[in-house]
């Protein structure tokens, strides 16, 4: 534990020099919260510093099951130090509703528990976005080389793909040359994103704030009305355009510009899955608005579009209150958040890869039937797939879903309405953002209990972390010598 | 496909004699039903002789996959050969509803859309009744020696268990030996359970009916109320008792018969968690109801532990509006009804022993984290597994999620609310009975159109047939010389 502390104290001082950009949004706009942000930067220092002294005796190298126990202090650590300047700004805000505010940003959620956007400091609102991108940062790296390093829900498949010259380095300098040349990327995409949205039409804070939350698959919005606020189609094509490209793996991105060349997007079966299931939902959906009468054909296709793309990939703006169609509309959408972003993405959710490697397991096993004593290989991406890989896959998928009913039904016993609980916990689990019912898109998670709300953060940690690097801190098996 | 024709007629043929049963209780009765089922077993049999006739010159042994046409054309054929009565009886019922009746009872699920149960004729509704109970016994013939030699979904661990004395013989011997065994266990729990039920007060034509329901955890009833009407916690005991004998496996009752002895039980860790769910559910939600102050802790006692076994073993007798209670109740009740049954029983659902291989899936995953090189076995009952048993079972739960998902949103989209829809849709693909919203325990199917009737009714087939018995006839591969 005590070398886990010693890299905490680290990160967490880093993390707090992170204060130093919303503190000059506030000398920019004046908003008097600058002394918040330098009053949590001091602390946050202090208390790495602090923990720094304290631990520099047992300075080591990780330990693989220290691995798992740094994740998890890390996201929790860090969500607990971002939510500083909201409890300095607004003292009447309890630790509750910030650590949520916090840990939503930090996972790229994008639940808000804060109303009234539209009127927030923009040094704090400029913080949340900021929060979000630091957070799709540090999924990006988790994604492509940590949970492959830790084998977690058979992300092992991808331990040979980590993109970078040292695949055969020591881990320490490995992970950082991946995440080097990922971390390129994804600020040269938000730098892009900003200009882009600029050009649409949108003034340089919210150009700058919906940027970081687009490319982080965030969801956050200056706006109470999220995207609809606008009312611009150019706006909703290039969120949507910037959340399709967050949607997909980052290393297929890192091969496809060094290539330059399209062919690993057409090489990654997961990347043709993703577009397919999205495309083929938005003309599907689009049709039934439609044949309901509830748009004409044209602008169907354009509200489905924006919310698909943006449920669909687990980014959570909303340019419609999508709840007030036909219910099968929002629950489809939902039940695309569970499984459409690519693996390697900064997506959440069980990831297209996994949804393959079933589908492909579920027609073997009928192959299987008619001809019982074949051996058949379980292929994906061309490449025949050990049964070690399928078996995490399937424990993730199991554990996944097991997750979501016993959230729910915790949430059910607390008092809330089915509709709200189930969607809820499957909006957090996979890091969407708006739920149905009390927490759809024009509304927030505001209105839950405190206990409701603790639920709702551990569910977003618990999809964020995948899972099993947050449960297996809980068998007894971890903590056995 | 003819040599499947040939047995199928011969199978109508004797079905067809089935009638004489009803057209007794019509005598006794005077009901003025007898013609009906003369005349329907007229046309069976007419059916049934112009098929054998026909295709007399393909009598041939059945090959493997001629095993998974003649299943699903018997239960389809069957059905609609029950459906006649109902139909001569009743010149206003649609095809569709007497066909959802029929296969409704004949694979257990016991979800009716006939109202005034009270006032129908005693014949008609005995009909009913004993259709279930004939399903039933086609059932466990199903479940103990059929899918096991298929391998549907994992369950070729049960091949070497048939029981009888004829494990080496050829294959319709050994199936017709166990069903011999099994079907002796069957009829004496049936005339047990009538003959308490009409000691605890029940007339001779109810206990009859429940007794037959109870046993083939059908879920019938000649009242409207369901067991509701006769408010007695005899009769409410008696129903329980013999429904969870029913939910265990008739295969462990055999030997346990046999030997005279508990111990098949114990050593049966399928029967040791179906008990352990059960018990423990009811405590926690009697709990609950008491906390919630909906009942005094012992009616809430009575209350659920009567609905509870009942809805858990997917029988689906009700004492009470449960859909009145905290939604929290009934949905966990939903759950249970999803995996509670045993393999080997007259329940549905995926089965006890594949929740536990699907768990044991999990641990194992968990352990394989920590350490990563070392090779685990699968273990269930003691015994290790292999591995394509346990992709079996991974591969049935995919589909059967997958299922309930596709037909929840095909319910929705003909514009069902989404708890009609997804508690329908459970309720059928477990055999389960009632549903909640407008199929909840105290309504029934009958406010369904024609199209959701229909999607029932396929929902109860693919259940009962678990899942890959029907959908391998929809594969290219399956048709394929
Ligand atoms: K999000
Ligand atoms: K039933």
């Amino acid at each position: 534990m005590l070398p886990v502390a010693h890299i905490m104290s680290k990160l967490i001082m880093l993390f707090s020099c992170m204060f130093a950009v919303p503190a000059v949004v506030s000398v920019v706009y004046r908003d008097q919260t600058l002394e918040n942000f330098l009053l949590a930067a001091v602390a946050g220092l202090a208390i790495g510093l602090f923990m720094w002294a304290a631990t520099r005796r047992y300075e080591a190298e990780l330990k693989p099951r220290d691995g798992f126990i740094l994740v998890v202090t890390l996201w929790v650590g860090l969500a607990a130090t971002s939510a500083m300047p909201f409890m300095l700004h607004d003292p009447e805000l309890s630790f509750t509703d910030a650590f949520f505010e916090s840990i939503s940003a930090l996972t790229t959620n994008g639940a808000t528990v804060l109303s009234s956007l539209d009127s927030l400091p923009p040094a704090i609102n400029f913080w949340r976005h900021f929060m979000q991108w630091l957070g799709g940062m540090g999924i990006i790296v988790l994604a492509v080389a940590i949970l492959p390093m830790f084998g977690v829900g058979g992300m092992q498949i991808y331990k040979a793909e980590m993109p970078g010259p040292m695949k055969d380095a020591k881990l320490a300098p490995r992970i950082a040359q991946a995440a080097k040349s990922l971390w390129l990327l994804y600020c040269v995409f938000t730098l892009l994103c900003i200009l882009a949205l600029k050009a649409a039409g949108m003034d340089w804070f919210d150009a700058l704030c919906h940027g970081l939350s687009t490319v982080a698959l965030g969801g956050f919005s200056t706006k109470d009305a999220s995207v609809g606020h606008f009312d611009s189609l150019s706006i909703e094509m290039i969120i949507a355009g910037f959340t399709l490209i967050s949607g997909l793996n980052y290393a297929t991105h890192f091969y496809a510009l060094r290539q330059k060349s399209l062919r690993p997007y057409r090489a990654d079966s997961e990347a043709v899955a993703v577009l397919a299931v999205i495309f083929g939902s938005i003309l599907m959906l689009s049709a039934f608005l439609w044949w309901r009468e509830i748009y004409t054909f044209g602008a169907a296709l354009r509200h489905v579009s924006f919310n698909v793309i943006s449920i669909a990939t687990d980014s959570g703006f909303a340019s419609a209150d999508y709840a007030q169609w036909p219910i099968f509309v929002p629950l489809w959408m939902m039940f695309l958040s569970c499984f459409t972003a690519s693996s390697g993405s900064v997506g959440g959710g069980i990831k297209m890869i996994r949804t393959l490697i079933l589908f492909r397991q579920a027609q073997r096993e009928t192959t299987q039937l008619l001809h019982p004593r074949a051996v058949l290989p379980l292929k994906v991406n061309g490449r025949a797939l050990p049964n070690s890989v399928a078996f995490s896959v399937l424990g993730f998928i199991f554990v996944y879903v097991m997750s979501i009913i016993v959230l729910t039904f915790v949430m059910i016993a607390s008092g809330l309405d089915f509709m709200t609980s189930f969607s809820a916990v499957i909006s957090c689990i996979n890091n969407t953002g708006p739920g149905l019912g009390q927490v759809g898109p024009a509304a927030n998670y505001a209105g839950l209990t405190d206990f409701q709300t603790w639920v709702c953060a551990l569910a977003m940690l618990l999809g964020r972390l995948e899972l099993f690097t947050l449960l297996i801190l809980f068998t007894p098996a971890f903590w056995r010598k």
